[in-house]
């Protein structure tokens, strides 16, 4: 099996991960935060490991910046519904994915204002569009980092000056860079960050987060046992309580923090180059093919491990499923939970065939899915 | 370590369970319902072996009246957030965990009307005090199915009876009971029942669910990619997409289903007589010791796996740390994020010490924590 699908999740995983789950189960298996007792203080220091871990990556330097949450959804959830009220202002892009569109959809329905500043055609928005798009009502500016469509990187550095110079919130979700792009939280205007803990992280499904800049106010929206302040029946005011109520995924965070420290083991650099590498490569022979239609920047460096391509007008869940059945390569077709992003590139009824790489791919890997896409569009 | 803290999270967990997380991330590591090739439909196949299991065990037969969250407190929030609005009535009782009560407490401060039942001193509640709180706006009645504090096994049939006659949902906390009681809900009057999946279940922590019964109004209240109708900007209304968005725990639910296999093996007949067995002996113990208070009721099959204790007024906290440091004996102390249920038995300051035995607990165990206690309670 070629897996060219970590767009979704990445696969597979480094040892260290799923050796670390293991041993957290088998070792650690106690409630963290809650009982005193030693396996369950030990449990908590694995929260506070991985932590430790996503801040060396992000370069912070309190662990309770980060948050844990059930997935990167859960995290923009959080976001999104903790920051604005009906009347509010929202703005966006025409290249989210439906985990940012369908909150704010949702919350449109009760008196939410929103404007989706369209991207041009291979998927660049544009920050001087999102300065237009300005109204005194604006109270959170929401976008990826990077398309799962088409992988194209958005300029998060210029909008988060235009939304701090506003005094707006900027929430980025970072879905497809976390692990894969170099973020440093520290320099960049960014007030909520959210992330998966499964796709560019290398860590377990099940876990996600959300970075919290100091002093953003962000409202929980699920209450519940925290393991403090357990006299009181309001939710305690305090980080990370305030937004983590209930049992965490401990094991799974536990491979979290194990797949950070192998990031930071590798270097960030050599990753991101190894995929810019296999980028340039892929592109450049699919661009020799005649009936081959790409999407999205041409230049590695503008898009993370994503190429979407069409054959001619062939059903792009079709061709995947060859590329399956034929070839055993894993990619994903069809709209790829993106639609807006699919009308941005003129791919709405098509959908694309994504390819994503990722560190665990190989250059020879990449040749055959360039062999197998040749002979598709020979027929 | 003896682990006697079974009501936070069991342990130690089944071989099995270990193994089928391990196997989901090596072999099935994909993004289930996402793309269509083997790996994702293998990933999405775990997750309905694991309904299936869940419905054997339930007496259910769509696997998709079952929907995984992250927890049982997320199950709680959106099963409370997305059955009532300001304005409506809710009633509940004063053995709860902050997981319903602070949600609701939440919601209070938007409008919500709310009426806590109090419950007797050793934890039960009369059916009658909630049919009498009812009033024409009440919206929802949500109970524990057992106290966390004591074990107390609440009348769900008869109060769920009474709700179905006035046709009010009925919502259950099944933190303490599922894969402990058995729980048939093809016949239990329950509208809603949320479930950890890393407690009397014994799978892995980041695991837990929400059972609905058909028909049941409920809004979403978390939005985002499905992998289903990805072309609409809306939630889908389908089941069970429509409540979970974002990728799911696929190696956690994996473990869980492995571990609901390893319960229906055993039969839960084995497990329940197994934990009444070690609580009948237990508890006849401890009354025989001078200085040591139990609570809740002494019948145990009026209980769970809990024994709740305090030795004199020694602090209930500094007793755990003892049985911990000289005893390697791993209990709760504090008020078990349960304050309401705490002030109901007259323990609200000094919290209990609250032993939890399950299935992989020993009659030999359960004396050597006999002996342990009455070597402090001498002191």
């Amino acid at each position: 099996m070629i897996y060219m699908d970590n767009a979704a999740t990445s696969w597979p995983k480094p040892p260290e991960v799923i050796h670390a789950v293991v041993r957290c189960m088998k070792k650690y298996g106690a409630n963290p935060g809650r009982s005193g007792h030693r396996m369950a203080v030990q449990a908590g220091q694995i929260l506070l490991y991985a932590r430790e871990m996503l801040c060396e990556l992000f370069n912070l330097r309190d662990p309770f910046q980060i948050i844990f949450t059930y997935n990167c959804t859960d995290a923009l959830n959080l976001a999104i519904k903790g920051s604005v009220l009906p009347g509010d202002h929202v703005i966006t892009t025409s290249m989210e994915h439906n985990a940012v569109v369908r909150p704010l959809k949702e919350l449109e329905k009760q008196g939410l204002e929103l404007t989706i500043v369209p991207a041009s055609p291979d998927g660049v928005v544009d920050p001087n569009d999102i300065r237009k798009a300005i109204k005194p009502n604006t109270r959170l500016i929401v976008t990826t980092h990077a398309s799962n469509v088409t992988g194209t990187i958005m300029p998060v550095e210029e909008i988060g000056k235009i939304a701090r110079s506003h005094g707006i919130p900027y929430l980025v979700d970072a879905a497809q860079t976390a692990g894969v792009l170099p973020i440093d939280l520290s320099k960049l205007p960014i007030d909520m960050l959210a992330f998966p803990g499964h796709k560019g992280l290398l860590g377990p499904q099940g876990t996600g987060g959300l970075y919290i800049y100091p002093g953003t106010k962000l409202r929980h929206i699920r209450e519940g046992g925290t393991g403090s302040q357990s006299e009181s029946l309001f939710q305690p005011d305090i980080l990370p309580d305030k937004y983590e109520s209930g049992t965490m995924n401990t094991p799974g965070i536990s491979g979290l923090g194990a797949a950070v420290k192998e990031i930071l083991k590798h270097g960030q650099r050599k990753i991101y180059f190894h995929e810019k590498r296999l980028g340039k490569f892929f592109w450049e022979a699919l661009s020799q093919l005649k009936k081959i239609k790409l999407y999205g920047p041409a230049d590695p460096f503008m898009r993370t491990g994503i190429i979407s391509i069409n054959i001619g007008n062939k059903d792009s869940s079709e061709v995947c499923n060859l590329l399956d059945e034929r070839y055993r390569i894993a990619v994903r077709g069809g709209l790829h939970c993106a639609p807006l992003a699919h009308k941005t590139i003129g791919t709405f009824c098509q959908g694309t065939i994504r390819f994503s790489y990722g560190f665990f791919n190989s250059l020879d890997e990449i040749k055959y899915c360039i062999r197998a896409l040749e002979e598709i569009s020979r027929e």
